[in-house]
This record gives structure tokens, sequence and C-alpha cells, in this order.
């Protein structure tokens, strides 16, 4: 006898499989947030308490064959498991690149009919142990919606408040003095795309920045299964960084977003690169590639790329990796000991892949 | 020359294409709805702040061939606008069922490479057009998500703020004297499902209940552009709801939901249900089909269910249609005038319609 289908259950059996494992999981998270989710799943909304600072709000979705793939060239099969846990890990990354903690989570199926019921209670389960291994236990599952459709795809939504203001991508500034530059951005475990398990790495600027030190041990390494530095973002955000951002779409790439938007240029130091380059080196001889191409541009890599006013000292396992500096006309936004490599980054549209 | 589709664009040219319409959206919405949205798209997440009240937080998906259509038996071809309005008032209609205001969408759109550029310009007017056009102009549209796949889809997370308690469906009860016992629950233009345009109806109970009056008027009621009343659901809520559901998968079984949460059973009266099924009478008798059937079991109604306590006096443009009773074992928790149909509702996942 084959395993149950999502075409040969109800939506009631449906619901049954994945609400054994929201259920727990919400009851230990009010536990621990008491008072932020007032309602879960089950009415036409949930019910949330959101006073006491600033919300923060976004989305993301998880499309089969194109943020993953069902089986890789390596041969590893995609896991309901993988899929749930990827799919909240990136809108996490989001909500703590604001310096917001995490309080809900809402999460939308689109399943094709042959979806065993077990894959999908699987995907329940990597949602809410991605939620509590990733550091934000008191993270709710307020709700979701499940459709039927052609292509596997999890669009979540996720909400966080912060303590004090968001840190957006605008608030880089170089200064008037040495004294008073900002200190280049960073966090953020460089070479995911390549799938790579990579030492942390990190900017400081002339400025200085940073990148979170990855913590041995934890879960997670496979492309299918990132580990955002939930915690260092209010941490970050707590120890002054002036412009944040989720290093989603390769370093490079999202750097020039902060420098655009702050209206700086981000210069970045070789040598704290070099940390993350030298582990990639070995692989990529192997594979005729150039291991900066994977640590510039590779995407999903969910560190947080952040800002410091100069003289702030930086938190725990971020380290310096460039500096804020005056953007003048004609030059990139962001550079390497001055070079440009505006070449690198992904563009999920682009004909080519850029990399 | 064609015009430029979504696989010629980049993800840059895109944006341009949907910012232009959404930053003026979002310009007008602040100044209806000032200190909700401090930062719109552009960032890791938006900003809002959400202190005063109750969150109510949704999310659903429209997926093509499965939520919609994108050419429909009858010839009609969906627009961008179409869709757009169409996942807009679905997310909608859920806020509005708990009571509360819409105060924020945020959007993720899966875009098949073949997707022309202004089609998804078209989707974003259509966002703004419902969010206006429906009633909840202080609603913005704080950001979003673009990804490539097979299948266009588009998810939306919606959050609201009630001024009192949100409305549960759980809320609904029979009282102990017929001047106690709640109304039973209404809201929603029936028939939508068949793709016809009906005149309100509205539920009361033995206690009484209501279906919103559809103002002449109006934009939509192709089944492609739901109407569901945003402004009653708050109107409902303070006039003392105390259970209130989107009737989304047909009165019945949206009904169902109600009294299964409450633990009470619905009646529906047939005097207050022919004012819906009559003018359906004339298109089921050539289609060889059953009025009460699009009325009891159609989907995508989006009226607001809602179970009020016997003597309150109902808002404007809500009709009584049944009342709230003692559930009893073994008996149906929706009925006709004490008859089951049970058999009417639609289930996503059913391999049969079950209409």
């Amino acid at each position: 006898m084959s395993a149950p289908t999502v075409g040969e259950a109800s939506e009631d059996e449906l619901l049954t499989e994945i609400r054994a494992v929201i259920d727990e999981h919400n009851a230990a998270a009010a536990a621990r947030a008491p008072g932020r989710t007032l309602l879960g799943p089950g009415d036409d909304c949930a019910v949330l308490d959101l006073t006491g600072g600033r919300t923060v709000l976004t989305t993301d979705t998880q499309t089969s064959g194109q943020d993953y793939l069902l089986e890789w060239p390596c041969g590893y099969r995609t896991r309901g498991f993988d899929l749930g846990w990827k799919s909240a890990a990136q809108n996490l990354a989001d909500v703590a690149a604001m310096g917001a903690e995490p309080v809900s989570l809402v999460i939308s199926l689109t399943l094709p009919p042959e979806t065993p019921v077990a894959f999908v209670g699987e995907m329940a389960r990597g949602y809410a142990a991605a939620v509590l291994a990733l550091g934000a236990p008191g993270c709710s599952i307020a709700g979701g919606d499940l459709g039927s459709g052609g292509e596997l795809s999890a669009t979540v939504a996720a909400l966080g408040l912060t303590r004090g203001e968001p840190v957006r991508r605008s608030g880089a500034r170089e200064g008037a003095s040495s004294r008073r530059r900002d200190r280049g951005p960073s966090g953020g475990r460089a070479g995911s795309a390549a799938g790579a398990r990579t030492p942390p790495g990190s900017v400081r600027g002339d400025g200085d920045g940073a990148l979170p030190r990855r913590r041995a041990g934890r879960p997670g390494g496979l492309p299918a299964r990132p580990c955002p530095p939930l915690a260092l973002g209010p941490a970050m955000a707590a120890a002054g960084a002036r412009a944040m951002i989720d290093v989603s779409d390769g370093l490079l790439r999202d750097g020039g977003r902060v420098a655009r938007a702050s209206g700086v240029a981000i210069d970045l130091r070789e040598e704290p690169l070099n940390a993350l380059v030298d582990p990639l080196r070995e692989a990529a001889r192997r594979l005729g590639a150039d291991p900066w191409e994977w640590v510039l541009g590779g995407g999903e890599d969910h560190g947080i790329l952040a800002c410091f006013p100069q003289g702030a000292p930086l938190p725990e396992g971020v380290v310096a990796i460039g500096s804020c500096r005056t953007l003048k006309q004609g030059a990139p936004p962001v550079s390497i000991e001055g070079r440009a490599r505006e070449d690198l980054g992904w563009d999920h549209f682009a004909a080519e892949d850029r990399l």
C-alpha cells in the first residue's frame, strides 16, 4: 500500500496532519512569549498583540524548481522538513535583519495532488524545528492556507517586533573624520550558494562591519537548510547598527543595496574575506570555479550585513569586513580594496545566471 | 514588437513596473491612516505601528488553474487587474470577518517567464484598486516578494486592527430563553460561484443573522472580482456580533464551522434565502442546475456570516437568515427549516467536486 497523497486526502485530513505539529509548537511558544499570539490557526485570521514596539512584516515564497530542487545535483533529495525549514529561515532572516525578534508566521502552501500527506506533515515539523533551532522559540505559527496546484510552493509571511527603531538599509553614513566614519556592514555565512560550510566572516569598516560566526554543532549547512543568525539582528541593533540587510542575493549585490539606500560607498577588505574564501579554495579548484565568486556573489547566505558608527564595539561573533566611504560619481557602490566586482549577485529573473 | 515578458525583464525592471503603482497608493493610504505604515517596500521588512488594538493576520494564495482560470468557460480572460483584485479581496474578507479594519498587505508573486510585464503592472493596479474600492483606503501595500515559477501564483498576507476584541467563530450561543438566543449569522453575496449577480441575503436567528446587501454601482460581480463587504465587519463587531466567519467555501460549510466552533446548531430559514435563490432560478433552469446548491454551497461568496445576541439591532444592510439552537447528538450543525444539506460546500482537495 503506497502512502496517501494530498490528492487522496480531504482538507480536514491534511489539516489534522499539520495541526498536531503546529498546535504543540504554539503551546510551547505561548509559554515562552505569553500574550503575543492570542489566537492561532482555525479562524479567519490569527490574533496578535503587537503593542510595545514596531512591527516588521515580510513575505517570501519558495517554489519547487526555482528556490529549491526536489532533487539536488549531488543526489540529495529535499525532504518536507528541509522545505519547511528553509521557508521559515528565509523569512526569519529578514525579520532579524531589521533588528526585530520574530513573533509569528503564517504559511500558505500550494500542494500538487501527488504530494504525500506525510511530506506535508514533515514540512510542518520543519517550520516548527527551524523556529526553535534558529533561536526564535517564542515565534508562533499563527495560521495559513492550503491549496492545490501543479507546483509545490510555500509562502510565509513573518512578523517581528523591535525594542527600539527598526534598522533600515538606509542608515549607513561615512563620517567627516575617521572617528566618525561608519563601519562597513556585515554578518552572513558566505559561500552557501556552493553548499559549502564556511567559517564565519564579517566586515569592519575604515569604518568596520561584521559577519556573525557560524557556530559549530548547529543544524543545517546543506543548501536546503540555511541557518540565519537570528539573535544577531536584535544584538546588532542594540549595539548601534545604523543600517542592516539580510544577505540573500550575494554580499556584493546586497551590499550595493545598503550603499545605494544610504548614499555611501562600501569598500570591503580582502584580509577578513580571505577567512571565508580559504576553506572554499580546494572545492573551487576541483570544480574549476572561483571561490571569490561564491563568497561575493553566492545567494542565500542569510548573514546580516550591518554598518556601525566608528568606535562602536561589535557584538560577539561579528567581524569587521569593510568601511563606508564617500560615494563618488561613477564609482561602484561596493568595492574590494578599491576594486569593483559588480558582476556578481543573484537576479531571480535574469535570463542568464549572473554567477 | 511583442510586449516584454517577465523572462526578458530584470528584477529591477519588474519592480519599477510595480512600484510606480504601489508607491502612489501608499502615499495616499498614509494620508488616510497616518502613523500605521512607517516603512513600505524596499527594505528587508515593512515597518508598522500596530499599537492601540488587536492585530489580525491572515494569508491566502491564488494559483492559476485552481483558484482562478486565465480563461473562463464563458470566454472571459482574467486580466492582471482581476487577479490582483481577487487576491486582495480574499484576504481583506478574512480581516473584515474578524471585525478588523485592514492596515496593510504584503504580496508574494510567482511569475512564469512568459508573463507580460504589463500583466504584472496590471496586477499591482488591481491590488491598489481593490483596497480603495472595497473600502479600506488606509490599507498600505507594505512590501512583497517576486519569484519565478511555472505557475502564476499570488499570495497575500493581510493585517488588520480591531478596536475591541476580534470576533471569532466560536462565540455563538443559543440562549436559555428566546430573548437570549443568539441570532443566526450572516453576510455575503450567495451565488457568486455561479458567477451570478445576486441581491444581498442575510440571516437572522430565532436568533437572527444577516447577509449584507450588495450595493448597486459597486465594481465587480464577475467571479474574478469579488466584492466582500469590508465595512460590515467592524460594523457587525460594534453591533455586538458574537461569532463571524467569511463565507468563502459555501454558506453551509462555513456555517458548519461556526456551529462546531461555537457548539451550537444553526438553522436557516427558507424565506430570507429565497431572496437569494429567486434571481438565480432562470439561469439554473437553463443549465439544469439547482439554484439552492449555488446559494448554499457556492464558494467565494465573501459575505460575513455573523451571530448576534437576541435583540441586538442589526447593522444596515444585514438580514436575518436563521437562528442558533441547541446542538443535538447526531443532528447536522447547519439545517434549513430543520432539514440537513450537508453535501454542499467546497473542499480544495476533494477528489470530486462536492458541489
